[in-house]
């Protein structure tokens, strides 16, 4: 079976720490969305054959960055003849604020999904969210519809939260492991 | 297996109308949510088993209607104890107006299955948007993230658009398929 | 000129705090919407008297608490005669989660409040996400569309967050001022 | 006072009528995003003079256009100083389908604005939904958030509905009406 994609947007390399971990969870192969917002014909074959389709994207201004979105716009041909269909799909993103309309990204990474006729998983795991919660635990950001990270607007990509990744792995391994179930 | 479940709150009958059809896709049990927002505990207990929730409810003022909501915060419960995780859900919603808010409702019922780490489906259907296109096509009302219905603020439940059934019906159906492929 | 209004739910009492703040912040009258999602006929009329509404309710099941839908659900006699044009609007909500789907709540009091054909005013605070960022800076859990509070799931209401509480209150004292402005 | 600023993008040139319309209901200058996302210097001196700002894009895959929200991440520069803070800001969307996630663009557009510190004005019009409701009514589609535009898949710009367009202009006098009381 084809492998399991990645695909993202990173404008300063936090967002590309996180794609990195969904990727370790699913086995999966990255995909960068670059600084134009293209990707190559290869890329777009790869998507095709993926049982499963895993978007991030910074959260700017209140939505994924316009580099996802061109991606978004262009995957109207896979679109038009539902290619997509019945893929698995997920999301996740990163932005500087604790929340910081994040949820409003992980919607429309939703909604694009959707737009494909697949299914959408979020990441199913219970928040730490008692007075004993640590900023390192998984999902410390309380986030179901996809996996959030969240990087001080002066943090370096070298910083980012080790709870925050270990969140995004497991949203990867989550997604694989509904993918062999589908396949068995 | 136990049977998928449907759901539903319905004020006048016409989302009644819109469950029925999407049970009869699904060949699902039907769950009526009372006036007062509440369900029985064998209800409770057939949603604990059911491989799928369908979820459905009016649009009002913007969003699922109170009676749904207070099912939806019933489910707490089930919630804490992650007992619905992985289960297939799907959802739907009518109001009068063509949107009406409607997309509002559906982004809230996938918000309420992600945060029961569930699967998500949507309508798996094109539009049905060019000039050609006539009000009873499938998915003419053209909804992704599940199925809408529209039915005029004077009309009676029995003159719900057959289209729109149409639509609910397919919902139901892809449901059943994917719970299927899921449980090989 | 009449007062402005917050109109909030409160399931254990952290979102009244938060409502408590944003009334002292817009010298607001604060009505309470009551276990069963009821208000008097007296609230009804200061609600219908007041230049700006301010609605605030926990997140609950990812959305508004039912109690506070209810209370939405019939403001649609209001909606009918479009009582409520012009108003102005803003909102707030509470969960233990850092994100919780609180701006899937948000996003709902906007969309309210845009079929009441009102004006909405968020936060108008500037994110505190830097590395020196402190817990009780305000707007740390950086909100635009309203104002957001975060209680930990075994917390009391009076250990709920001062800078969250001053958050709250700004956004009322906002509210207040946009009142000003209209009616100069 | 300078101008109320429409800024738009418009891929096939539906938008572009919604945008004119827009404009005339507001008196107010269009500015046009290009195919590449850009605008000029002396557009971004317009839109920090204008009183308000009404921004529409078309819904492309469930969001606003990449052109759309390249301009909307530029605006970022603006956002660091909170330059349009308490501006006026309000939007509009077209799409193929009658719901299309038309919903969703217009979220997008109000999470802007409210990043911006803005304030946030829907269409303030009753829906037509009624069984003898027309096609070309104001507000036939039955929006409050944002004004809609639904053109079908392989029509011309020159088909657009009348009743939109109309819906679109009323829009602009809104905002109009608004930025008066404001600055009276």
């Amino acid at each position: 079976m084809a492998k399991i994609v990645v695909i993202f947007h990173s404008g300063y390399g936090h967002t590309r720490k996180q794609a990195e971990a969904v990727a370790s969870g699913a086995d999966a192969q990255l995909i960068a969305i670059d600084a134009e917002g293209n990707i190559s014909e290869a890329d777009w074959a790869a998507l095709a054959a993926a049982p499963a389709i895993i978007m991030g994207a910074p959260t700017y201004m209140g939505g994924a960055s316009w580099q996802f979105k061109k991606f978004a716009d262009a995957s109207s041909k896979a679109w038009f003849g539902q290619q997509w269909k019945d893929k698995v799909f997920a999301g996740f993103t990163n932005s500087a604020s604790m929340n910081g309309d994040k949820q409003v990204t992980l919607q429309y990474l939703a909604t694009l999904a959707m737009q494909h006729s697949g299914l959408w998983v979020g990441t199913g795991l219970m928040p730490s969210n008692a007075k004993a919660a640590q900023r390192n635990d998984v999902n410390w950001l309380g986030a179901f519809t996809g996996a959030m990270m969240q990087s001080p607007s002066d943090s370096s990509p070298d910083e980012v939260s080790s709870g925050d990744l270990e969140t995004a792995r497991l949203l990867g391994a989550r997604v694989a492991a509904l993918v062999t179930r589908l396949h068995a």
